[in-house]
């Protein structure tokens, strides 16, 4: 074990942020069970980890991966958490996945338009791998898939869903192109039970941001919407949160 | 509208902890959203409205309830978030349901075994609300339902679900004694899959700690358990978010 340079400190300071993550196509994975998760499931390349003084390395399998330590203070600085565990670690970032790979695939695909919610977003992905969903598309104003907190709360499942950023408009007129429909996950009038929707081989789901839902554009695309209806007497629980809303859809149709 | 009293701002700060929450009988419902919600849906007994002195009160629908005027510097220091919306309620606690109560009862009740995540507890509690559960059994070791943030994670939905708190091998006994058939929520081998669950008009489900599932005294006595399995070849990814499993379980429950 070596102390890390200047520059990877520096480095460590930048994947903070958005902007240094995509110049710099790196990311943090924070949290020792967090980071023995990424190293064990070998889907993400981890280039190094990181450790506080007071880590005691010898308890996490690092496999052949370079551990580095960094000063108490330092660690807390570029640490996303109050209260660190002591350990995070710089993977690289996957290449995103293109619509041309998803045209031939069926399944499902998860797309976010607008979950702001890092835990939420982090909690769709984790299970959208779950239940095999093919991709993530995070539309426009969606949290960046490797912000922190949304890594943290994949518990481990980062890297093993390709994910698409961009314009949902432009990428779901592709996808219509080649067989996909697209649901919107909405709970207005318009839009059908769950219960009755009728099973898509290719299916891309469309869940929208937690407090407006899906964009008033989409929404008005004439796409089929869905619905998860509230039990009976239930209508003053005002809405489902969005992640459970998702999730329950997935579990509906790997049941398909 | 007037300033608040001192034994108002005295109360206020006490209701930042459990302890004081429960001699008091009241807690704290936070933000412009959540406090219009409790006031429309008429489920809690509402007892004063604060609000910051720049907050515009005339923009929010608070009927008959007092509204009173916090200092800046107090308001943020009771507020439970970092950037406080400005309004705030206290609201007098339910009392708790008696098993009694729940005996000739039928339909679905969740109980929590220390759930300890404030996001968790408020979206289980919101998606059992939706889903028309009788009730909320909080076990030992689960965070205060009314902790300030999980009252926010239920979107409104608090008190639109009976709660009951205490030792769950102790309640489930009489449940069980009054036809109730207890299900746990485990990923373990010998648990049933979903898909395959044999309905119970009267069902208790458990969902267990986010770290460590259902406790070994529990899993050990025999009762049933249920697991949601992954699609194939996704054993990559570790398991499903507590609240998100306890929702899809109770949406599978819903169609029975």
């Amino acid at each position: 074990m070596r102390n890390a340079s200047n520059n990877e400190i520096k480095l460590l300071r930048k994947l903070n942020r958005k902007k240094y993550r995509e110049k710099e196509q790196r990311f943090v994975v924070e949290g020792e069970r967090a980071v023995e998760q990424v190293v064990e499931n070998g889907l993400l390349d981890v280039e190094t980890v990181f450790v506080q003084e007071r880590f005691k390395v010898q308890d996490v399998r690092f496999k052949e991966i370079e551990v580095c330590v960094l000063e108490d203070e330092i660690f807390a600085e570029v640490a996303d958490t109050d209260n660190p565990q002591g350990i995070l670690a710089v993977c690289a970032m996957p290449d995103e996945i293109q619509y041309e790979q998803l045209a031939d695939e069926s399944g499902i695909i998860v797309a976010t338009d607008a979950i702001q919610d890092p835990g939420n977003m982090g909690t769709i992905l984790r299970t959208a791998a779950w239940f095999g969903a093919k991709a993530l598309i995070a539309g426009k104003g969606s949290v960046d898939v490797y912000h922190p907190k949304v890594v943290r709360s994949t518990a481990g499942a980062t890297g093993s869903l390709p994910i698409l950023t961009g314009d949902l408009e432009e990428i779901f007129e592709k996808l219509e192109s080649s067989g996909w429909q697209i649901m919107l996950l909405d709970g207005g009038d318009a839009a059908e039970p769950l219960r009755s929707v009728h099973p898509n081989k290719k299916t891309v789901l469309v869940v929208g941001n937690e407090g407006n839902g899906i964009s008033e554009k989409l929404l008005s695309s004439g796409r089929k919407k869905i619905k998860i209806e509230p039990a009976a007497g239930q209508e003053k629980v005002e809405s489902l949160n969005a992640a459970i809303a998702i999730s329950i859809v997935l579990w509906k149709m790997s049941e398909w």
